[in-house]
């Protein structure tokens, strides 16, 4: 049992060696993992704090018994945080040893949380994706767009031209600022909320905005796209409907979740189980195909598994602790309540009061 | 929005101003507001890592709405430790604030599990205990046992005499010689594991043993007496069926879970929902009289639950913020990921190679 650490995002940033297709091959393998049971993933607890806001606190618990470790994403999506200047999701996420229980690291889940994310999509688009797509469209301009076209541009050196559209254009060129000349040969258009503009010329499509209505249009989808669905009801039915093959990173988690436009569409009857193609573990397992023609749309939606997040946390923590970087939170030692004088007077004034 | 702090369990003995009574009113308090649907309390998951040792981690989630406070509680048990010198119970638990989704504290579980357990245990006695009970029986002489004889002799100066009794006479004298002296007109007497000596005397009993086959009989408890039931398996469902009123901390909870004696009983058709008398909100909230006859036996069990947890280490936290203790985790502060200079060149050169 070795002393845990906390690492905060800009330690976490900083230990990373910055390889996104090493993360997206451990991803793969792990999702391998889970299609054979060495995953113990129990339901995701969601704790609405305010109904109008949807303020909410999400509880990931999850076990990778390979690699030897357990653990929980604890974390808050406050949708108006961003308006008075603190983040839309905060939280932490505990790495316990599987072994003995003893506590390994506590870690940021901020940015854990964006980037995994995104790798997910990016594991999905790598089985998904048309051969060498050349545009990506982002309908939303927040830490997740930017997120998913880091990693999207990671993963195809074929895109060259990025169409962002968001609700306000100062969002747009805030991501054009922060990312202009960053990404070699990329260049980032900003289409002054004109989100069809953004999508209809794109080979991956991406949604990520924190509004609950929806914006994708099924006209604007070309063929032979992919789609990549972040957040809740983001697209028109009619996207899910024109799609060839639905994919999500598990379809029976989602479902229930109230807000994605497929759980939505399932509520109302609009597609049943049947519909879905597969889950993530049926392409990474070699169960299932993934992209079979150059024409198919292809829609993508994750909701998020626990273990993506604990399989990321692991895989940078452990990236942290051989640089040693973060903070030390001390070695396990034996404890007595009596350490507290406190205590031992309040005790025995309580029983002298008696006697 | 502040700076969280780190708690060790060391932090947290010292912080505490050592009033047991405050916390139970505390308890009493938040029983009171969990009835008032001011509290969400979702399903505890409980991860087991190895079903021939029973080592598990349980994630248990809670919101005190009137609190402010979101949190979870990670814990490992895991029962092989002690014999390598490792505590059975270890954990963190995490404190995000409900207004704005931002970290609190993250705190050392083990502690804080142990004396909330007892301070519950502490809370039922007030209802269901004879009055000025004299002795007290402990059944197992572990962490458990010690606690639940410190907070009850808080609560009760009458008590003049503990009966210890454990698989080993060792750990049975351990438990003597760390509290002896330190409970003024407290005897403490080692039973030479034999429990029902410990027992037949006893107005308020106690066990707390981790194996998991019964060890108290029925005819070893007197009438009037108080039963508190920590662990698993640990009475002969004699002892349920000869009480007067059995009270749990939530029943519902309770008969979902596999190892305690009245969830056994359940399962097995010995007893039904019927049978249990009240839950702790019920007695706590007046719905429920208390114990009401000298002569009843009355029967306590808690399954243990998270809104408790976060109870005690929202205050403790406050104790010890108040004192300045705990190691600061630093402010929030914006990160990006191109503060990674790796991440940055390794996107361009997958980039540059396919160009």
């Amino acid at each position: 049992m070795t002393s845990p650490i906390y690492l905060r995002d800009s330690d976490i940033i900083q230990g990373w060696d910055g390889d996104v297709l090493q993360l997206i091959d451990l991803l793969d393998a792990e999702f391998d993992r889970w299609a054979a049971n060495s995953i113990i993933l129990p339901e995701k607890a969601s704790q609405i704090i305010d109904r109008a806001t949807q303020s909410r606190v999400n509880c990931m618990p999850s076990t990778l018994l390979e690699q030897g470790v357990s653990g929980v994403k604890l974390v808050s999506v406050f949708p108006e945080n961003p308006a008075r200047n603190l983040p839309n999701v905060m939280g932490q996420i505990v790495l316990l040893s599987a072994s003995d229980g003893s506590t390994i690291a506590i870690m940021d889940a901020a940015f854990i949380t964006a980037l995994r994310t995104a790798l997910v999509g990016g594991l999905a688009a790598r089985y998904l994706a048309p051969t060498k797509p050349k545009t990506i469209g982002l309908l939303g301009a927040g830490e997740q767009a930017r997120m998913h076209l880091l990693v999207f541009a990671s993963l195809f050196p074929s895109l060259r031209t990025c169409y962002v559209a968001s609700r306000s254009n100062e969002s747009e060129r805030h991501l054009k600022a922060a990312l202009d000349g960053r990404i070699e040969g990329m260049d980032i258009i900003c289409c002054d909320s004109d989100y069809g503009r953004a999508a209809c010329d794109a080979d991956i499509i991406v949604t990520a905005i924190s509004g609950q209505s929806p914006i994708l249009k099924p006209e604007w989808v070309k063929k032979g796209a992919f789609y990549c669905h972040v957040g809740g009801w983001e697209d028109e039915y009619g996207v899910a409907l024109k799609s060839d093959k639905i994919v999500c990173d598990c379809w029976e988690a989602l479902k229930h979740r109230g807000s994605p436009t497929l759980s939505l569409m399932h509520q109302e009857g609009f597609i049943q189980d049947e519909d879905i193609y597969a889950d993530l573990s049926d392409l990474v397992t070699g169960r299932k195909q993934g992209r079979e023609s150059s024409d198919d749309i292809v829609y993508f939606n994750s909701i998020g598994l626990a273990f993506t997040d604990m399989a990321i946390a692991h895989a940078l923590y452990g990236q942290c602790a051989l640089k040693e970087i973060g903070i030390p939170l001390g070695q396990y030692a034996p404890v007595s309540i009596f350490d507290n004088e406190r205590f031992a007077s309040s005790l025995n004034e309580s029983r002298n009061a008696d006697s």
